[in-house]
C-alpha cells in the first residue's frame, strides 16, 4: 500500500490525498509537522533530500517527492489526465504555472497569516505576495470565462493542483469576490465524485 | 515549422533552443525583449496571459508556454524521456525542483546582478536567494555523487532543465567550486550530441 507523508494543512500535500481518494486507493498517511522541523530530520531526508511533503512511498526505499510529480505519477492511464499530447502539454503548463507563478505567492500568504499567525511581522513582503498573486488569480479567471476546466472539457490534475490553494486564498488574505468565474469551479470541483475537502483525511 | 518566442539570456528560453537542437527540429527564433516589457503586450499576453518567454507555436493558434511543458512535450517518445512511468515521474520531480527550489534563487540572481546589473539595489534580497540557491545546489551535488544524470543512466530533459541555469550560476554571485560533482555533470552535459550553448541560436 502507498504511504504518504503528509502535512494535513499543506494544499500540496493535499493535492495528493484528493487525487488518491477520487482514484480510490487506499494508502497510509503518515503526519510530518513540519512546523517542528520534522521535514528536516537525517530519515526525512533519506526519503526526500529537498525536505519538503508531500513525499509518496511507492514500494519501499522508492520514494517520490513534488506535489505535482506525484500527481502525474498516480494519473497516468487515468481520466484525471488527457490521451491527447498537446492537452497532457496543457496539463503540464498549468502544473508549472501553479508551482512557478501562483503557490509561492497564495500560499505562502495563507502559510505567514493562518499557519504561522504572523501577519504584521510579514506585512511589507505580503504586500509584494499579495500583487503577484492577484495577477495570478486574474490569469485563472480570464481562463475560467472561456471554459469549465483548465484543459479539454473535463476535470483533470490541472484542476486539482489549482484548487488546492485557491479554495483557501481568503486564509492568505486574498477576496475572491471580483472573481466569480473562480467561485463558480470551486463549485465545479467541489460536486466531483468523491471530492473530500482538505481537512478530511 | 515551430515558432519559439525567445529572449536569448533567458536560461528558461535556452533549455528549449538546446532541446529542439538536439532533436534536428527546425524552428524559427522570435526575439521578444522581456526588458522592453515585449512580453507585456496584448498580442504577446493572447500567446500567454502569464506574460512570460518562452512560448513555443505549434500551429497557428496553438501556443505552448513553461519551458519545461514544453520540454515535455517535445521530448515524448524521444531519448531525453524515459519509457518507464517512475522514471518519468522523477524527471517531473526534478522539473519541479528546477521551478520552484533553483530557479527563483539562482536564475532570479543573475538576472539582478548580471542581466539588470542592480547588484547594490538588490543586496539584501540577494542575501536571501543565495541560501536558498546554495541549498539547491546541493541537493544537486548529492545526486550527482550517485549517478552521473539526474534520472536513471543517461542524459534527459532533466539534466536540460537543471543545466540551463546551473552553468550560469556565477553569474548569479554563486561560486562552484565547492561542488566538483555538479561540475563534472556540465562537462558531461556539454559534451552530449548537438550541444550547442547559451549564446548560441
Amino acid at each position: 500500500m502507498y504511504k504518504l507523508y503528509d502535512f494535513l494543512p499543506s494544499g500540496n500535500s493535499y493535492k495528493v490525498r484528493l487525487l488518491l481518494t477520487q482514484l480510490q486507493i487506499p494508502f497510509t498517511r503518515i503526519e510530518v509537522n513540519i512546523l517542528n522541523n520534522e521535514s528536516r530530520t537525517p530519515d526525512f531526508l533519506a526519503k526526500n533530500p529537498n525536505g519538503k511533503i508531500p513525499v509518496l512511498e511507492i514500494a519501499p526505499n522508492q520514494y517520490l517527492a513534488e506535489s505535482n510529480a506525484i500527481l502525474f505519477y498516480l494519473s497516468q492511464n487515468t481520466n484525471y489526465f488527457p490521451s491527447n499530447l498537446f492537452e497532457q502539454s496543457q496539463v503540464m503548463q498549468w502544473l508549472f504555472f501553479e508551482q512557478y507563478s501562483h503557490e509561492p505567492n497564495i500560499a505562502t500568504s495563507r502559510y505567514w497569516i493562518s499557519i504561522l499567525g504572523k501577519e504584521k511581522e510579514y506585512k511589507q513582503a505580503l504586500e509584494q505576495k499579495h500583487i503577484l498573486g492577484y495577477a495570478a488569480l486574474n490569469v485563472m479567471e480570464n481562463r475560467l470565462k472561456k471554459q469549465d476546466f483548465f484543459v479539454g472539457k473535463t476535470y483533470t490534475i490541472a484542476d486539482i493542483a489549482l484548487y488546492a490553494y485557491t479554495h483557501v486564498a481568503e486564509e492568505g488574505g486574498f477576496d475572491l469576490t471580483e472573481f466569480p468565474y473562480i467561485k463558480r469551479w470551486l463549485n465545479r470541483v467541489e460536486s466531483q465524485p468523491r471530492y473530500v475537502s482538505i481537512s478530511n483525511c
